[in-house]
């Protein structure tokens, strides 16, 4: 007799394995081991994989803290250890919530007030141009609300001969790539040109959308800007390249701006899609759709663990922006403090507020405390050094990193490595990854995760960590890089 | 030329109208009125449509928030105003975290040290019942992972001829009958006896199988203990009842347990599903597969707004648990904080803590502090007071509240209130509501909402509020009800 559960669909069973999972295996035994006492050539791993800065030092904003805080336990606004502006922030918070807890529901909506104050920032980012609150949606996650709006681009699809397709970067950080595929939509893979320091290239766009015909039905393009993993920050003239091939395309715009304030370049700044979108006027500023995206995990918060994010949607019917609304409510869970931080990200301390001075300075001296200035210097700094280092080793070369929060840096392995890797069952930059994880505890992803041009190795790591931790990487790198090379060439 | 959002499938259109939103549209309106000044005979609305206890002025445990609060800003745990324990557990917790923040991700599975805590908590509960951690999987509530469990059982069944069917209970809470069928399986009702207490009669199982042959394959019964919105409590009797229908028609048993810390009749007692399923020996404690639900959002805690729950499963097949597994960590977006909540919930302080006695008494006289025992009492008293008071309404009729958040009486409407109900299009139990919502500013909801016996009408209210607001809102019912009843006699 067969129990009710033994026999699983395909649906379920078809979760990818990935290359990473295998390096991730082996970095948990190695981490058993290093704390049974295996003698090791290190004494600590480090794991560079993902953007999650607070677990690599990085240390949360002391005014977002300060006002979460406030905003669990209230009893704390009666002591004046709070500066007055945080304890006035969490007060307003608090008054949005029924009960003044931030433990009660929220309306699916969120709280009207924040998403307001949200709208407002966006209008100030786009330099004035209008942002409709009613378009603003909350959600668990920016990855979440992709995955969302994906979901509607499947349905609407839903009675065609041809399944949805979407053209998406190479490279394109993994979590994406599995949802879009697990909806039952095509990816349409588009390379970044990484000899133009990973650009994208309306050409590149053509040939995709071509190579698409008859496969599948071409409804949107997901574009990640600034880039992840590679660290490509578009210019006006990039986007504007975009959005008139979108239009000419019909395609609906998925833009994933979850980067947007960590521009590091000189002559880098980040320009939204919508900002230049209204800039170009019409036609295209009315009709061209598009959905951007945001998050308290990426950024100078790094708050992944708060869990929150939202999309804007631009040029939807209004009726389509209202069921993308109820599939959005039904199963949304984002947490009332992912609401606040979102209102903390989007509106910090201005000039004239107590907390802005030591909000927005380098570092008080002595003071225990995590200013903007801070974290924003010193990532600064570790895209400079994790770039010259790199750079330097012989085997590598690594494109600027103008934005965002990993280096990709291109390894031409030679031709013994690779041989190696073929014998051993591995793509040759996982290989490269796992040697590096075995023999100097430093765990790094391989670029065959994240998609690659056939014949190009690449390896990719998170430069949001503390700069001890940065340092530390790349002086094993440098040792493990100049052994490897040695003993495979 | 169509735009490629214009066309929305049907999927995604049919989002269900509920009669609850007729009631709440006008509460928001009379919320309006009153903040622009318009007299009303009440100067304040009172919603208790929803297990909401925060919003309606039920005071979080200090606890609970002194731990979260120490988390979220660790440099409060430097001060001495916090009790030993709570800066321990925080410190303890947060120990758990890559680089000691809230702001980290977690890894899919949680924390193991909590999940590991967490079933020694059920395992406690149990009497000794093991419990392996393995099979714990934490989630942004309860209301998801069963939503994430039948999706599974869909995917199950997708290749046989007919849909999955789930028994449900009648009356049930909405949003789960709303899960269901948008995940395309078939709801199969079953009723609740009102008469024996709405108990859960095991012919009425069989009878509601019965008529589900041929319409779609059931596959699992869905129960609530302690109900909701009926507040019965199942003794072991009637658990083993149940268990021995689900092992003889091979039924999955989803366990809705989320108000096990809620009961209040003197004779009721909470015991689990596991807990009778392994008293009960082979072959039933070896085969009959149940998935127990709980959250933090319920009981005495009504965290609501931290997002925390989780499904613990018994007896199903390793592989099928590591299937469910993946399908929970795709797109799951638990927050840190609701990790943590759930150790607090599982493992509050214990004899010889500092927290403890404060923890567990009624209340601290004049201090600021919130005890699990002060909640306790004050919801008994609700209890009581709304049922004594319900009952001594002519043409009002409630069944014992043994457990649970809410009271569901039953109402004998006149005939002229259901002849002019029908007039205004409304079911008569949604025009009782209305009315009262209209004449006193009190938001109940109405019994259609719920699923009950053809020509009989009930309304229900939250008892999770603070013992001030019950009694306004029993005060506003009888004034309201005598009126009512005349008017229409």
């Amino acid at each position: 007799e067969m129990s009710v559960l033994q026999e699983i669909s395909q649906n379920v069973k078809s979760i990818k394995q990935l290359d990473y999972a295998v390096l991730a295996r082996r970095a948990n035994q190695i981490q058993k081991e290093l704390s049974q006492g295996v003698r090791k050539p290190y004494k600590e791993l480090i794991d560079l994989c993902w953007g999650d800065p607070h677990s690599m030092d990085v240390k949360p904003l002391t005014f977002v803290r300060q006002v979460l805080a406030a905003c669990v336990y209230p009893e704390l606004m009666s002591s004046h250890k709070l500066p007055l502006d945080v304890r006035q922030r969490a007060q307003w918070l608090l008054g949005r919530c029924d009960g003044g807890s931030v433990g009660s529901y929220l309306a699916p909506t969120g709280i009207p007030e924040i998403v307001q104050r949200m709208s407002e920032s966006i209008r100030r980012r786009d330099g004035g141009v209008p942002c409709n609150p009613d378009n603003i949606f909350i959600s668990p996650g920016s990855q979440w609300s992709l995955t969302v709006t994906s979901l509607l681009l499947t349905y609407l699809n839903n009675e065609a001969p041809l399944r949805t397709g979407i053209l998406t970067p190479v490279p394109c950080h993994v979590t994406t790539i599995m949802s879009i595929k697990s909806l039952g939509a095509a990816v349409i893979p588009y390379f970044l040109s990484e000899e133009h320091g990973w650009a994208l290239q309306v050409e590149e766009l053509q040939r995709a959308l071509e190579s698409a015909k008859g496969g599948c039905n071409p409804v949107a393009l997901y574009v990640i800007n600034p880039g992840n993993p590679a660290g490509y920050v578009q210019s006006r003239k990039s986007i504007q390249e975009v959005i008139q091939f979108a239009s000419e395309k019909r395609l609906f715009l998925l833009a994933d701006e979850v980067y947007q304030d960590c521009v590091y370049g000189k002559n880098s700044e980040f320009v939204s899609y919508k900002r230049v979108l209204a800039e170009m006027g019409p036609p295209f500023s009315d009709t061209v759709e598009v959905a951007s995206f945001h998050s308290v995990s990426k950024g100078f918060m790094g708050e992944c663990g708060l869990r929150g994010g939202y999309v804007e949607l631009v040029n939807l019917d209004p009726n389509v922006v209202k069921y993308i609304f109820n599939l959005i409510c039904k199963d949304s869970t984002t947490p009332v403090l992912a609401h606040f931080a979102m209102d903390l990200m989007m509106n910090p301390p201005r000039p004239g507020d107590p907390s802005y001075p030591l909000y927005n300075q380098l570092m008080l001296c002595g003071a225990p405390v995590v200013t903007l200035g801070y974290i924003k210097n010193m990532l600064v700094k570790n895209v400079k050094t994790a770039h010259e280092v790199v750079n330097s080793l012989p085997g590598f070369s690594c494109q600027p990193v103008e934005g965002g929060a990993f280096v990709l840096p291109r390894v031409f392995l030679p031709p013994r490595a690779i041989q190696k890797a073929k014998e051993e069952g591995m793509q040759p930059d996982t290989f490269y990854c796992m040697r590096l994880l075995e023999e100097m505890g430093v765990l790094v992803s391989p670029g065959c995760e994240y998609g690659q041009k056939e014949g190009t190795y690449h390896i990719r790591f998170c430069i949001m960590a503390s700069q001890d931790i940065i340092d530390e990487v790349l002086k094993r790198l440098t040792t493990f890089h100049t052994k490897f090379m040695k003993d495979f060439s």
